[in-house]
């Protein structure tokens, strides 16, 4: 799958702003997967798909999650902003026999990270957090680190991500704080 | 056992200061839970009693972790300052024969907290945070919150803690996560 055949399946399904977030998560995915040495072939597909289930009806993912056994149930306990990964990566699986597990899963953990994450997995999370696009507390540091170091700034932007929810009084998914205690 | 006894007991393993931490924990924890009607006598042994294994040596703990298969193993992964509330509850199991259960899980999660706390354990959580001996960013409001509402003081204070050890860059026991979550 070319990066454009990639951003061209998403597109129907995404808002403008959307698909530009999308075609910026591409870009910064390639660059920090070639400066960290990461499958850049990968990181492009993955990048390009991340956010393909953004704007899938909630109660169309909802109903993913109940009936796909490889789904953890408790994500129905957690914002279901969540949930646009895990079943994206699923959806896509089925729709467009995407096979490629590595990428399945950075798609999957974009959002939450997860324990023991890949190179690619950080490369996803941490391309989705600072494209030049966002525009958040903190993304300048965790964007300074990045030219650098790879583990670092994902902690600081789990970190960053951890804090912002506590203050805003929203709970944390599990794979969120595993990931962190995991690379700090 | 009363609480001289329980006192008594855990005044030869604790410095001065900590002892007097102690005695200003149990009048808490007899405060708390008269007010949000745990049970009074509970909370005042399981309070007096909660740092016990505050100093013993962490060789000790480390090997009680190992080989009582109640206690859960990921606790060796996290900082000892966690280990002494699950190991010392154990402890007083086998030295005097404490056997509430109720009792026992307060001591034992009086640091991290836990999933679904229950009315006592929360108690002596809070007691432990909020004892007028303690001074530390945050805990004013925590203290105003605790003469009305249990579950949100026991937020805040899981909240505070939470920030501070990821701004410390100090990973977080997931049971103080889960805690969170559940009164989130």
């Amino acid at each position: 799958m070319t990066r454009e055949q990639a951003l061209e399946y998403v597109r129907p399904f995404l808002k403008k702003e959307r698909y530009e977030h999308t075609v910026r998560v591409t870009d910064e995915a390639i660059k920090l997967a070639e400066r960290f040495g990461a499958d850049v072939k990968k990181a492009e597909t993955a990048a390009a798909l991340h956010d393909y289930a953004k704007y899938k009806p909630r109660d169309l993912m909802r109903r993913w999650i109940q009936e796909d056994r490889r789904l953890p149930k408790d994500l129905l306990d957690y914002h279901h902003e969540l949930w646009h990964g895990p079943v994206g990566a699923l959806m896509l699986e089925r729709e467009i026999g995407l096979d490629d597990g590595d990428v399945i899963s950075a798609i999957s953990c974009h959002t939450t990270g997860r324990k023991h994450m890949t190179k690619l997995e950080k490369v996803v999370f941490l391309a989705d957090y600072i494209e030049p696009g966002r525009d958040f507390p903190g993304v300048h540091e965790v964007r300074e680190i990045a030219e650098t170091n790879l583990d670092k700034a994902c902690s600081l932007a789990l970190k960053n991500t951890i804090v912002f929810l506590i203050r805003m009084e929203r709970t944390v998914y599990p794979d969120t704080f595993h990931a962190y205690n995991d690379l700090i």
